[in-house]
C-alpha cells in the first residue's frame, strides 16, 4: 500500500540523546541527534528540528529547524553552532494534518513560568479537537493547528502554575496523560533532563538506548560504568548508527526522567481497567523500518511470519510468488517459504518519482503507476502471480499495479 | 544618526486595507496591501507580513510571510493566493528584540474559541516584562519573545472566553489598553473587520486614508459615495502609492472600527488625568518619510523648523553647512536658510555598504565610517563647516566622519 | 559496490523527443522529457537540464537548469514555459570530473554560425586531453572541464565553417567520431531535428521509442500511423513512464536522424576493422535499472544470469545467500536458485544517509557502514553466509560490511 | 532620467588588486576586491563575481559568482575561501543585453592552450556584431551573448596560439584593440599579473590607486616604500573604502600591467588620427558616484558647474529651484547659486520600489510614478518650480513627474 494514500496520519519520529557523567561532556550531541533522526527519516520527510540544552542553569537553548530531509533542513554551519551542548531531542515531522510550514516544524519550544520547555511527539490525540476548545476556552490563542503545541500549552497549562523553583513537570505530564489516553511518544526537555513518555496504550513505540565506547558496543561486558550517554528514540533502528546499545522499551504509561545520571521511573499511569495495550499495528506493517525491536522481535520477523501465516491461510495455486517492493518483500519472501512456490521479483521502483509536476487532463496523467513501477517481464511472463502487498486499505494503488502486471504478460494476478 | 547604533526599539510600519461597499470586491487588495507595505519599507527591512480574510462567514485566511524586503518576501506566486479577498492587514518588521527568524515575523494570528484574530504591531509594551509574567501565570506557553504574541494571547485571555457567537472584541482591546497604556499602534482583523487602535498616549502613528478612483484623486470633489475602501497606515506617506486620500490619523487611545460600511469609533481609551499625549519624537527626527503627515503637520517641515530654531539658538561662525545624509538634510537646509549660510553637500553616501562580511582585526576594520561615506571634497576643503546630523545620542557615528571631513580639508567641523 | 567509490565516471542520462505528424503538437513535450529524466534520475543526481526548441525557422530555444533532482532543478513556473514546444534534449548529470556548478550542467548550448546546437552527452572522451589541447590550440578557450562543452565546441570547429544555409551537421558529427572513437551517446538538437549518435564501440547505451496513443499501448495492433512522436533515452525504462513502445537500439556508430517525419539512418561509421564493439560491462552491473532492455535482454535477467553462473564456477558450503542492496539482488536470487540455498535478507538499507555532515575524528567517524545498514539479524545469527555485491573494485564498503556482520552474529561470510 | 528607461546600455563596474611586495601577502585581498565592488554597487547590482589567483605556477584560481548585490551574492563561508590569495579582479553587472542569469555573471574565465585567463569587462563592443561573427565563422561557438565571453575568445584567438611559456598576452590585447575601437575598460588576469586596459577612445573609466597602511592614508608623505598593493577600479570612489590612495587613470589606450613590483606601462594603443578621446558623457551625468575623480575632476563638481552653465543659458522667471533626487542635486544646487533663486527639496523618493509585482491594467497601474515619489507639497505649493533632472531623454519619467507637482499644487513646472 501507499502510506500516502492510507489516511493514516502523524507517522513522524522523536530522538533525543543525554550525555552522561560529568558536563561539558565530550560527546558530540549535536552529531548524534543529527544522525539518530537520519535513521529516522522513514516516519518524517517534510521537516526536520531539533532543540538543545547546555544543561546550565539557566540552560541556553539552541533551535534548528528546516523543511525536507535532515541533511537538506540543517546546514554545516548550523549544526556547528551545536557544539558544548549536554542534552537534546528532535523531530522528523510526516505532515498530516495542517499545511507544510516551518512553523508546523517540531520541536515545539514555549516559555512558561518556570523557563522554557521543548516537546517533540509522534501521535495523534483522540480528543484533540475537545482538547483544543479546552485551552482556547482558558483564553489560549493556538497559532498553528498541530497537536504538539497543544500537548505544549496542555503542560502549562495544568496544574495551575505554581510560582516554585522546581515545578512538578511530572504532576503536568500526568495530568496530560489523565486528560488524554492515546496516543503519543513524547520527549519533554526541560533544563538538564528529558521525560520520555509513552501512553498508557503504549500506541507509538518508544525506545532507550546506551551510548557505549565504540570498541565495546559488540562486546557483551560493557557494563554500566561504560555509559557515554542515553538516548531515546521512536525505533531502535537508530542505535547501531549512533553506535548506542538497545536498552529497553519505555512501557506503556512509563514517564521516565532521563538525566546525566541515568533512567529513573517517575510513573506509569495505567489503562483504564481491562483495556488491553494498543500497540499500532501499522508499525509492524510499513511504518517501521525492519531492523527495529518492538516487544522483544524484530519488525522484519513478524512481517516474514504474516507471510507464512498467510500461505497457510490462504495457500494459492500459482507458479511464483513477489512482493511490492519494498516493505511488503518480508512477507512475500514467508509466502514463498511456506508455499514452497519460487520467490522472484516483478517490479522495479524508481524512487524518484515524487511530485513530479504534471497538468491535469494529459496523455500522462493516464499512465499512473507506469511512472513508479516498471516491469521486470521476464520473471512472471506466462506465469500465475502472487502478489504480496504489505496491506490493501482503499486499493487505490494496487489495481492498476495489477492492470500494470498482466498487460505486461502474467496470465493471472492474486494479490493479498 | 545612525538609526541602528541609537538601541531605539520596534520601528515597524502597520498597515491595513477594507474594501468598502459590496464584496466580492473589484479592489485589488492583496496588492494594496502589498505596495502599502512597499511605501513603509523605511520603517522595517527584516521581514514582512500579510494576512488577508475573504470576509465570509466563515472567514478564510491567507498568510504570507517571508525574510527580507517586500519584495524579496512574497513572490508573485504567492501574490496571485491573494485574489479575491476583501480585507486584510500587514507588517514590515524592523528586528529590535529577539532573533530574526520566521517565527517573530508578523502578523501573528492565533485561533481563539471564536476563530482566528491576526494581529499587527508598533510599538513596545512599557510593562511587557509584568505581562508576559502574568499571561504565563495564567498558564500560557509563549512561543516567541515579541510583544505581538503576548498582545495576541492578552486579547484572547482577558475577559474570559465567553462562549457567545459574536464576541465583544472591544472589551477584549479595551482591556488590553488598561493592562498597558503605551506604545502601541495596533491593528487587529477579525473575520470581516479590522479594528485600528493607538495607545492612549498616542504615541506611536497611525493615520486613515480612503481610497478613491485614480481618477477623482486630485480633485476636491470625490465625496463619500465614491469610496472604493479604506486604508490605514503606520504614515501617510503610503496613500499616494495606492491612490487614497488622507482622511484623518487614529486618536490617542481610540478604537476604530474598519468595515466596508466605513469607520466607526468605538470607544477613545482615556490616558490618566493630567497626563500629556506622548507622540515618538523620533518619528519626527528620522523614523518617518519626510512626505507623511503627523498632528497635521508635514514631517519635512518640521524637521526644517527644527533646523531654523537651531540656527537661532546655536549662532555659529562658518563657512558652509551641510548635513549627514539624509534624515537630516531638511534641518540643515532650514539652518542654512535662517543663518544665512551657504548649503553644500560634503558627504556621499553609499546605500549599499550593509551587512558586508569583515573579519574582525584586519586593516578593513579601521577604516570605519570611509567604507560608508565618500568626501565631496571640492565643496568644503579649506572651510568651516556646520555639520547638523538628525540626532546624536552616542556619537559613535558622528566622531569619525568629523575625522573623515577634517582630514579630507575641512578647517573646522562644527557638529549638531 | 558503492557506485561513488568506484572512481567510474560520467554515468549520467541523456533523453530526447520529437513530436511526430504535424505542428504545432498536442504532445505535452517538455513533460514528456520531465518524466523521461525521472525515469534516468538514477544515472545521476547531481544537476537536471532541458533544452528545448520551437522547431521553427528561425527555432526558439529554451533552456531549463537546475541543481539536484529533477523535480527540485526544475520548478513548474519554469516548466509551465515549455508550452508550445515541438522537440527538445535533456540530461540528468553524475559528477564525476569538474565541480559541481550550474555551468557544469547540460544540455550545452553554443551558438554558431549557422544557429544555435544543443548538445546532451553520456560518456567520456578516451582522448579528452588531447582533443581539448587540440581545441585550445585553434584559439578557443574553454569555459568549463566538462567533456560535453569539448564536443560542442568541435562540432562548431571542423569541417570549416561553410557560410551555407543548411551546414553539414552530419559531416561534422562524424569528423567528431573520426577524432574520438569512444565513448558517447550524445543528442544533437539543431533546429527542428535531433541527431542521435553512438560511439562506434557502442560504449554507452542509447534507445529509440515511439510514442503512441495510451490505448493502444500494450495492443500489438499500434501501427506506423498512431505514431505520435519519437523520443530517445540512454535507457528504455523510460519508456514506459511516458507511454513510449520500445522501438530500437542506436546501432554503434549511427547517426539517426528523428525528425517529426521519422527515423532516418544518415551514417553507420565503422569500428577499427576487428575491433569488437565495447558495451560498458558496468551497464549490467549497476548503472542501469533491471527493467531496461540491451542488446536485446533485460538487465535484470542478465545479473541474475551472472549469479547462477557465479554459483556454477563458485559452489560454497554455507546456509543462507543473500545481497548488499540491492543493485546486487537478482544476482543473488540467481546465485540461491542455481546452488539451492535460501534466500534471505541480511542487511536494511537506509536510503537518507546521504552527506551527513559528520565532524572528522569523532566517535561517530569509527561507525562506518553501520550508518548507513542495518543488520537483520534473525535471518542470519548462528548461519554460515554467502553475500552477493554487484561488483567489487577496492573492497572499501565490502570489508565493514562483513565485519558487520560477524558482529551481529554471522559464524562465516563468503562474499562475491 | 530613470537609467533603466535610457536604453543607455553597459554600466558595470570592474575592480582589481595585486598585493604588493613577498607573497604571501598579509593584505586580505579577497576581502578588499569585496568591499571594492560593494563600492561599485551603483554600477550594477544584476550579479557580481570575483576571481583570485594565488599567483603561483602553477595558479589556482577561485571563483566566486552569485545573482543580486555583492553582500548577498557572495556569503561568509565563500569568502572565506578567499583566504591566502594574492591577486583577483571582480565585476559588478548591470544587466543590458541577455538575460539575467549566473552564466552571464562575470569575470569570464577561460582555459586556453597556455592556462586559464579570467576577463572582466565594462563597456559595450561597437562592431559585437561582425566580432562575434568573425569568430564564429573560425568555428568558435559562443555560449552566452554577452561582449566578456566574446573578448576572452577573441585574446585566445588570435594571434595563432603559439606553444610557448609565456604567451604574449600585450600582442594578444592589442590585436583585440585593434579589431574593436570602443568601449571597454577591462582587467585580463593571467596567473600572477593583472592587465588594466582602456579603450583608445577612453570611453569608459579606469582608476589606479596605492594601498597605503591605514596610518598613513592622510599624510603626504606615505613614500613607495609603504605600498601594500595595487588596485584598480572603474571609479576612484571606491578607493578610500578600501584605504587605498588615489593614484593616476589608466590613459586611453594603455595597457598596464599590475604585478606585485608594481605598475607597468606596455603599450599606448593610438587613436586614427585625428579623432579625439571620447569619454562617456554619461558618466559624469549620472552613472557615476559623485564623489568619483575623472580626468582631474570631481564629478560633483562638474556636475554642479553644469547647472551653473544652465542657469546662465536658460533663466528662468520662477520661485524656487528644484532637482528629482538624486543625480541631479548637485545641478540644481548649482542652479541656484547662479540664479540667486532658493534650494528646496520637492520630491521624497521610496529606494524600495524595485520590481513589485503589479498585475497589468489594474488601478494600482495608473498611478505611475507616485509609487515611487512622494511630494513634500509645503515646499512648492503655490510656487514657480524649476526642476532639474539630471537628462531627459524619453521624457517617460519626467512628464509623470511634472503632472504629480503639479496636482499636489506647483503653480508652474519648468523643467530642465
Amino acid at each position: 500500500m501507499e502510506f500516502e494514500e492510507s489516511g493514516i496520519g502523524e507517522e513522524c519520529g522523536v530522538f533525543g540523546c543525554v550525555a552522561a557523567g560529568e558536563w561539558p561532556t565530550q560527546l558530540e550531541v549535536g552529531q548524534i541527534l543529527t544522525l539518530g533522526l537520519v535513521a529516522l527519516q522513514h516516519r518524517g520527510q517534510e521537516s526536520a528540528g531539533i532543540v538543545t540544552s547546555t544543561g546550565a542553569n539557566p540552560p541556553t537553548y539552541t533551535t534548528l529547524k528546516g523543511m525536507g530531509l535532515v541533511n537538506t533542513a540543517f546546514k554545516p554551519e548550523d549544526l556547528a553552532k551545536l557544539r558544548n551542548v549536554n542534552l537534546g531531542i528532535g523531530h522528523t515531522r510526516y505532515s498530516t494534518t495542517g499545511i507544510s510550514e516551518l512553523q508546523n516544524c517540531q520541536p515545539f519550544v514555549v516559555d512558561t513560568l518556570h523557563g522554557k520547555i521543548a516537546v517533540a511527539h509522534n501521535g495523534e490525540l483522540v480528543n484533540a479537537s475537545a482538547l483544543r476548545k479546552k485551552v482556547m476556552r482558558h483564553g489560549v490563542g493556538l497559532s498553528t493547528s498541530s497537536d504538539s503545541e497543544l500537548i505544549t500549552q496542555l503542560l502549562a497549562l495544568t496544574p495551575p502554575m505554581e510560582e516554585l523553583d522546581t515545578p512538578d513537570w511530572v504532576a503536568r505530564i500526568k495530568n496530560l496523560m489523565t486528560e488524554t489516553p492515546t496516543s503519543y511518544s513524547l520527549l519533554v526537555m526541560y533544563k538538564d533532563v528529558i521525560y520520555a513518555v509513552r501512553d498508557p496504550y503504549g500506541n507509538r513505540p518508544l525506545s532507550i538506548g546506551r551510548l557505549v565506547p565504540i570498541s565495546k558496543l559488540h562486546s557483551s561486558g560493557a557494563g554500566e560504568t561504560d555509559t557515554e550517554g542515553w538516548v531515546v528514540s521512536s525505533e531502535s533502528c537508530s542505535f547501531q548508527s549512533i553506535g548506542a546499545k538497545y536498552y529497553r522499551e519505555v512501557q506503556p504509561g512509563e514517564i521516565v526522567q532521563i538525566s546525566k545520571n541515568g533512567l529513573k521511573t517517575l510513573s506509569v499511569v495505567p489503562r483504564p481497567e481491562g483495556d488491553p495495550p494498543a500497540f499500532c499495528i501499522f508499525e509492524y506493517v510499513y511504518f517501521a523500518r525492519p531492523d527495529s525491536i518492538f516487544e522483544g522481535q524484530m519488525v522484519y520477523t513478524v512481517r516474514q511470519r504474516c507471510g507464512r501465516e498467510l500461505a497457510i491461510e490462504a495457500p494459492t495455486d500459482a507458479d511464483v510468488v513477489s512482493t511490492v517492493p519494498e516493505s511488503a518483500t518480508p512477507a512475500a519472501l514467508g509466502y514463498a517459504k511456506q508455499s514452497g512456490l519460487p520467490y522472484v521479483e516483478v517490479l522495479c521502483k524508481n524512487r524518484y518519482v515524487g511530485r513530479t509536476f504534471i497538468q491535469p487532463n494529459t496523455r500522462l496523467r493516464q499512465l499512473g503507476v507506469a511512472k513508479k513501477f516498471g516491469a521486470l517481464t521476464d520473471n512472471f511472463a506466462g506465469k500465475r502471480v502472487v502478489l504480496i502487498d504489505d496491506s490493501i486499505v482503499r486499493g487505490n494503488t494496487i489495481s492498476p499495479i495489477i492492470k500494470l502486471l498482466k498487460e505486461a504478460g502474467a496470465t493471472e494476478v492474486k494479490c493479498f
